[in-house]
């Protein structure tokens, strides 16, 4: 019976080895090569999350908050590298989501079952 | 290469074969059987739920409830089947985790590996 253990390292491995994160990897260099686009993604990415966390902690966003957010958004999206960063994420963070809810699966049955079976 | 959802799987297939899995399952079966432990313990797990809720979202909690909780926390202790099955959740869960955190590693350092040539 395989472990555990021996099975989600060769997940990883997998992971590791798919034309997704090959590609994401070698997108992320060459934008590491082009100083503009770093720091314009850098800064993108920082003026999402700020505006996420001020979203989750019920703080207010101004509409200049906003205006600027999307103009930035704009401004990646037109980047070719970035744009394309933005896409490969997008597609590996699908990937890890099917993969969760698959490995999750068993011990969301096992609770179902449980529950269901008293009501 | 191996496949991604193939070793997701795969996975999959060991969870459910894992030792660990299958006591959960024959205790909870236990459980499912004994109608009075069966209801302490969805009890217990319905307290436990509203005082998280409440915690989250930042609701006031009173004495009064933290002493019931801490009533009914003994209580379910001293009950044999929910006592191993509230073990094996949490060995399964620390597994879960660990599973986690080993899939989640490769993004993490190309995240790290990008964010950190630039600082
Ligand atoms: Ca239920
Ligand atoms: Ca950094």
């Amino acid at each position: 019976m395989a472990n555990v253990y021996d099975e989600a390292y060769a997940l990883e491995t997998a992971i590791r080895n798919s034309n997704d994160y090959k590609e994401l990897q070698e997108l992320y260099a060459q934008l590491q090569a082009d100083e503009t686009g770093k720091k314009l993604f850098d800064n993108f990415r920082q003026v999402q999350m700020s505006l996420q966390q001020k979203q989750m902690q019920g703080e207010e966003i101004s509409q200049e908050e906003i205006e600027q957010a999307q103009k930035q958004a704009q401004l990646v999206q037109q980047h070719d590298v970035i744009s394309k960063v933005m896409e490969s994420e997008q597609r590996l963070s699908q990937t890890l989501t099917d993969v969760n809810k698959i490995i999750m699966k068993p011990l969301e049955q096992l609770y179902e079952g449980f529950d269901n079976e008293n009501e």
